[in-house]
Protein backbone atom coordinates (compact mmCIF):
# COMPACT_ATOMS: atom_id res chain seq x y z
CA UNK A 1 0.00 0.00 0.00
CA UNK A 2 1.57 3.26 -1.17
CA UNK A 3 1.22 6.35 0.85
CA UNK A 4 -0.01 8.18 -2.06
CA UNK A 5 -3.13 5.76 -1.96
CA UNK A 6 -4.06 6.06 1.94
CA UNK A 7 -7.04 7.89 2.15
CA UNK A 8 -7.19 11.39 3.43
CA UNK A 9 -10.73 11.20 5.37
CA UNK A 10 -9.73 11.63 9.33
CA UNK A 11 -6.35 13.07 8.68
CA UNK A 12 -4.88 14.68 11.77
CA UNK A 13 -3.82 17.74 9.83
CA UNK A 14 -6.52 18.38 7.52
CA UNK A 15 -8.76 18.38 10.82
CA UNK A 16 -6.64 20.52 12.72
CA UNK A 17 -6.53 23.15 9.70
CA UNK A 18 -10.05 23.25 8.99
CA UNK A 19 -10.40 24.89 12.63
CA UNK A 20 -6.79 26.80 12.56
CA UNK A 21 -5.61 26.40 8.75
CA UNK A 22 -6.20 30.37 8.38
CA UNK A 23 -3.91 33.51 8.55
CA UNK A 24 -5.75 35.73 10.94
CA UNK A 25 -7.16 33.11 13.22
CA UNK A 26 -3.19 31.82 13.62
CA UNK A 27 -2.33 35.56 14.63
CA UNK A 28 -4.64 35.95 16.86
CA UNK A 29 -3.40 32.74 18.80
CA UNK A 30 0.03 34.78 18.08
CA UNK A 31 -1.28 37.35 20.15
CA UNK A 32 -3.48 35.20 22.80
CA UNK A 33 0.36 33.68 23.25
CA UNK A 34 1.51 36.96 23.77
CA UNK A 35 -0.96 37.30 26.76
CA UNK A 36 -2.89 40.24 24.29
CA UNK A 37 -6.72 38.97 25.78
CA UNK A 38 -8.57 42.03 24.60
CA UNK A 39 -10.65 42.76 21.52
CA UNK A 40 -9.54 46.11 21.43
CA UNK A 41 -5.97 45.05 21.98
CA UNK A 42 -5.58 42.03 19.17
CA UNK A 43 -7.88 44.37 16.89
CA UNK A 44 -5.00 46.98 17.16
CA UNK A 45 -1.99 44.44 16.99
CA UNK A 46 -3.27 42.49 14.51
CA UNK A 47 -4.33 45.10 11.94
CA UNK A 48 -7.90 42.79 11.17
CA UNK A 49 -11.18 44.24 10.23
CA UNK A 50 -13.51 44.09 13.47
CA UNK A 51 -16.01 41.47 11.73
CA UNK A 52 -13.45 39.22 10.86
CA UNK A 53 -11.51 39.75 14.32
CA UNK A 54 -15.11 38.72 15.88
CA UNK A 55 -15.36 35.76 13.69
CA UNK A 56 -12.75 34.57 14.13
CA UNK A 57 -12.97 34.50 18.00
CA UNK A 58 -16.39 33.08 18.13
CA UNK A 59 -15.01 30.22 16.11
CA UNK A 60 -12.45 29.79 18.76
CA UNK A 61 -14.21 29.83 21.62
CA UNK A 62 -16.86 26.90 19.43
CA UNK A 63 -13.75 24.86 19.34
CA UNK A 64 -12.68 24.64 22.86
CA UNK A 65 -9.51 26.75 22.06
CA UNK A 66 -9.82 30.33 23.76
CA UNK A 67 -12.64 30.88 26.21
CA UNK A 68 -14.77 34.11 27.37
CA UNK A 69 -13.72 35.62 31.06
CA UNK A 70 -15.96 38.87 31.88
CA UNK A 71 -12.99 41.74 33.29
CA UNK A 72 -15.70 44.04 33.52
CA UNK A 73 -19.22 44.36 34.71
CA UNK A 74 -21.41 47.72 33.40
CA UNK A 75 -20.93 47.18 30.42
CA UNK A 76 -19.97 43.80 30.51
CA UNK A 77 -16.93 42.90 28.68
CA UNK A 78 -15.16 39.36 27.79
CA UNK A 79 -11.18 38.90 27.54
CA UNK A 80 -9.92 35.81 25.94
CA UNK A 81 -8.23 33.26 27.14
CA UNK A 82 -6.33 30.36 26.13
CA UNK A 83 -8.11 27.07 27.19
CA UNK A 84 -5.64 23.92 27.92
CA UNK A 85 -6.28 22.82 24.33
CA UNK A 86 -5.32 25.99 23.52
CA UNK A 87 -1.71 26.07 24.98
CA UNK A 88 -1.02 22.82 23.47
CA UNK A 89 -0.95 25.19 20.23
CA UNK A 90 2.38 26.60 21.47
CA UNK A 91 4.65 24.23 19.09
CA UNK A 92 2.63 25.24 15.94
CA UNK A 93 3.54 28.97 17.16
CA UNK A 94 6.92 28.14 17.78
CA UNK A 95 7.93 25.95 14.68
CA UNK A 96 6.03 28.95 12.32
CA UNK A 97 8.38 31.41 14.41
CA UNK A 98 11.17 29.53 13.71
CA UNK A 99 11.15 29.12 10.10
CA UNK A 100 10.40 32.62 9.58
CA UNK A 101 13.16 33.54 11.42
CA UNK A 102 15.09 31.82 9.11
CA UNK A 103 13.38 32.14 5.96
CA UNK A 104 10.57 35.58 6.07
CA UNK A 105 12.60 38.13 7.68
CA UNK A 106 14.46 39.71 5.03
CA UNK A 107 18.14 39.97 7.46
CA UNK A 108 16.06 42.33 9.62
CA UNK A 109 16.50 41.54 13.04
CA UNK A 110 14.18 39.31 15.13
CA UNK A 111 11.53 41.44 16.88
CA UNK A 112 11.09 38.77 19.45
CA UNK A 113 13.04 35.88 21.48
CA UNK A 114 11.62 33.29 23.54
CA UNK A 115 13.01 32.18 26.42
CA UNK A 116 13.60 29.12 28.13
CA UNK A 117 12.09 30.20 32.22
CA UNK A 118 14.08 27.22 33.63
CA UNK A 119 17.47 27.18 32.14
CA UNK A 120 17.71 30.88 30.39
CA UNK A 121 18.31 29.45 27.05
CA UNK A 122 17.06 32.30 24.26
CA UNK A 123 17.72 29.46 21.46
CA UNK A 124 14.55 28.41 20.08
CA UNK A 125 13.29 24.72 20.83
CA UNK A 126 13.27 22.55 18.29
CA UNK A 127 11.84 19.17 17.75
CA UNK A 128 13.22 16.02 19.15
CA UNK A 129 12.52 12.55 19.69
CA UNK A 130 11.42 11.56 23.02
CA UNK A 131 12.76 8.26 23.07
CA UNK A 132 16.58 9.09 21.74
CA UNK A 133 16.39 12.73 22.25
CA UNK A 134 18.50 13.37 18.89
CA UNK A 135 16.83 16.58 16.95
CA UNK A 136 14.95 15.49 14.05
CA UNK A 137 14.34 17.07 10.41
CA UNK A 138 12.10 15.85 7.85
CA UNK A 139 14.73 13.48 6.24
CA UNK A 140 15.16 11.66 9.77
CA UNK A 141 11.53 10.55 10.18
CA UNK A 142 9.39 8.20 7.71
CA UNK A 143 5.67 8.81 7.71
CA UNK A 144 4.26 4.91 8.29
CA UNK A 145 0.28 3.91 8.17
CA UNK A 146 -1.10 3.94 11.24
CA UNK A 147 -4.32 1.89 13.12
CA UNK A 148 -6.88 3.56 11.37
CA UNK A 149 -5.71 4.06 7.46
CA UNK A 150 -7.46 2.58 4.59
CA UNK A 151 -7.21 2.34 1.25
CA UNK A 152 -8.70 5.08 -1.05
CA UNK A 153 -11.71 3.38 -2.80
CA UNK A 154 -10.65 4.83 -6.28
CA UNK A 155 -7.18 3.61 -6.07
CA UNK B 1 7.83 48.28 27.60
CA UNK B 2 5.17 45.89 27.82
CA UNK B 3 4.96 42.85 24.94
CA UNK B 4 1.46 44.32 24.05
CA UNK B 5 3.02 47.31 22.82
CA UNK B 6 5.32 46.32 20.62
CA UNK B 7 5.29 46.63 17.15
CA UNK B 8 4.05 43.82 14.75
CA UNK B 9 5.81 45.00 12.02
CA UNK B 10 8.32 42.18 10.42
CA UNK B 11 7.11 39.54 13.09
CA UNK B 12 8.62 36.76 12.21
CA UNK B 13 5.02 34.51 12.84
CA UNK B 14 2.98 36.96 10.71
CA UNK B 15 5.41 37.42 7.66
CA UNK B 16 5.30 33.41 7.32
CA UNK B 17 1.44 33.07 7.23
CA UNK B 18 1.82 35.69 4.74
CA UNK B 19 2.89 32.99 2.68
CA UNK B 20 1.40 29.61 4.36
CA UNK B 21 -1.08 30.80 6.33
CA UNK B 22 -3.77 29.40 4.88
CA UNK B 23 -5.67 25.97 4.83
CA UNK B 24 -5.33 24.68 0.74
CA UNK B 25 -1.66 25.34 0.82
CA UNK B 26 -0.60 23.35 3.90
CA UNK B 27 -2.75 20.60 2.71
CA UNK B 28 -0.07 20.79 -0.65
CA UNK B 29 3.07 20.83 1.75
CA UNK B 30 1.41 17.73 3.31
CA UNK B 31 1.23 16.02 -0.13
CA UNK B 32 4.68 17.26 -0.56
CA UNK B 33 6.15 15.97 2.28
CA UNK B 34 4.50 12.44 2.03
CA UNK B 35 6.35 12.22 -1.54
CA UNK B 36 3.34 13.06 -3.81
CA UNK B 37 4.33 15.83 -6.20
CA UNK B 38 2.06 15.35 -9.45
CA UNK B 39 -0.57 17.74 -9.77
CA UNK B 40 -3.46 14.75 -10.37
CA UNK B 41 -2.15 13.26 -7.16
CA UNK B 42 -2.10 16.31 -5.20
CA UNK B 43 -5.59 17.57 -6.51
CA UNK B 44 -7.09 13.87 -5.60
CA UNK B 45 -5.76 13.37 -2.20
CA UNK B 46 -6.75 17.04 -1.38
CA UNK B 47 -9.69 17.19 -2.84
CA UNK B 48 -8.53 20.89 -4.03
CA UNK B 49 -10.67 22.60 -7.07
CA UNK B 50 -8.03 22.54 -9.70
CA UNK B 51 -7.79 26.42 -10.27
CA UNK B 52 -6.62 27.03 -6.39
CA UNK B 53 -4.60 24.17 -6.36
CA UNK B 54 -2.78 25.63 -9.59
CA UNK B 55 -2.43 28.82 -7.93
CA UNK B 56 -0.91 27.50 -4.57
CA UNK B 57 1.74 25.40 -6.53
CA UNK B 58 2.27 28.89 -8.17
CA UNK B 59 2.61 30.85 -4.90
CA UNK B 60 4.75 27.87 -2.95
CA UNK B 61 7.04 27.99 -6.35
CA UNK B 62 7.65 31.76 -6.38
CA UNK B 63 8.80 32.04 -2.55
CA UNK B 64 11.19 29.41 -3.33
CA UNK B 65 9.49 26.35 -1.33
CA UNK B 66 8.89 23.79 -3.92
CA UNK B 67 10.67 23.55 -7.10
CA UNK B 68 9.35 22.12 -10.38
CA UNK B 69 11.27 19.58 -12.07
CA UNK B 70 10.10 17.86 -15.48
CA UNK B 71 9.37 14.03 -15.41
CA UNK B 72 7.91 14.06 -19.01
CA UNK B 73 9.44 15.37 -22.27
CA UNK B 74 6.17 15.62 -24.62
CA UNK B 75 4.03 17.15 -23.65
CA UNK B 76 6.28 18.51 -20.45
CA UNK B 77 4.97 17.77 -17.22
CA UNK B 78 6.53 18.84 -14.15
CA UNK B 79 6.46 17.41 -10.72
CA UNK B 80 6.65 19.87 -7.66
CA UNK B 81 9.59 18.77 -5.00
CA UNK B 82 10.36 20.34 -1.60
CA UNK B 83 13.30 22.77 -1.61
CA UNK B 84 15.58 22.95 1.16
CA UNK B 85 13.60 26.03 2.68
CA UNK B 86 10.31 24.12 2.13
CA UNK B 87 12.10 20.76 3.91
CA UNK B 88 12.33 23.36 7.10
CA UNK B 89 9.00 23.53 7.09
CA UNK B 90 8.53 20.04 7.88
CA UNK B 91 8.31 20.89 12.59
CA UNK B 92 5.39 22.97 11.84
CA UNK B 93 3.92 20.38 9.56
CA UNK B 94 4.49 17.53 12.63
CA UNK B 95 3.21 20.23 15.39
CA UNK B 96 -0.12 20.60 13.31
CA UNK B 97 -0.08 16.99 13.15
CA UNK B 98 0.40 16.51 17.30
CA UNK B 99 -2.19 18.88 18.04
CA UNK B 100 -4.71 17.21 15.48
CA UNK B 101 -3.67 13.58 17.16
CA UNK B 102 -4.45 14.99 20.48
CA UNK B 103 -7.56 17.46 19.88
CA UNK B 104 -9.27 17.11 15.96
CA UNK B 105 -9.59 12.70 15.69
CA UNK B 106 -12.63 12.75 17.71
CA UNK B 107 -11.36 9.72 19.05
CA UNK B 108 -10.55 7.32 15.12
CA UNK B 109 -7.60 5.60 14.87
CA UNK B 110 -4.34 7.58 13.69
CA UNK B 111 -4.35 7.37 10.10
CA UNK B 112 -0.55 8.19 10.03
CA UNK B 113 2.36 7.69 12.22
CA UNK B 114 5.78 8.91 12.23
CA UNK B 115 8.61 6.81 12.60
CA UNK B 116 12.30 8.13 13.63
CA UNK B 117 14.62 6.44 11.18
CA UNK B 118 17.71 5.76 13.29
CA UNK B 119 16.11 4.77 16.61
CA UNK B 120 12.93 3.28 15.02
CA UNK B 121 10.50 5.11 17.67
CA UNK B 122 7.08 6.24 16.62
CA UNK B 123 6.34 8.38 19.21
CA UNK B 124 5.50 11.71 18.33
CA UNK B 125 8.85 14.62 18.03
CA UNK B 126 8.46 17.05 21.02
CA UNK B 127 9.56 21.03 21.01
CA UNK B 128 12.79 20.01 23.62
CA UNK B 129 15.31 22.72 24.42
CA UNK B 130 18.12 22.58 22.43
CA UNK B 131 20.78 23.68 25.73
CA UNK B 132 19.83 21.84 28.43
CA UNK B 133 17.25 19.06 26.90
CA UNK B 134 14.14 19.51 28.08
CA UNK B 135 10.54 19.52 26.76
CA UNK B 136 9.24 22.39 26.51
CA UNK B 137 5.68 23.95 26.64
CA UNK B 138 3.87 27.30 26.31
CA UNK B 139 3.92 27.38 30.01
CA UNK B 140 8.08 26.74 30.02
CA UNK B 141 8.76 29.29 27.69
CA UNK B 142 8.24 33.72 27.60
CA UNK B 143 8.80 35.93 25.22
CA UNK B 144 11.40 38.86 25.58
CA UNK B 145 11.75 41.96 23.19
CA UNK B 146 14.47 40.91 19.96
CA UNK B 147 17.35 43.31 19.03
CA UNK B 148 14.48 44.55 16.17
CA UNK B 149 11.58 45.40 18.81
CA UNK B 150 10.15 48.73 18.15
CA UNK B 151 7.57 50.53 20.43
CA UNK B 152 3.94 50.52 18.50
CA UNK B 153 4.29 54.56 17.41
CA UNK B 154 0.68 54.66 19.10
CA UNK B 155 1.32 53.21 22.05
Amino acid sequence: MSIADWDRDNCAVGNTLAVIGERWTLLVLREAFLGVRRFEQIQRNTGMARNILSDRLNTLVANGILRREPYQERPVRDEYRLTEKGLDLYPVLVTVMTWGMRHAMDDAAPTMLLQHKSCGSTRLPELACPDCGETVGARDMRALPGPGATLRASA
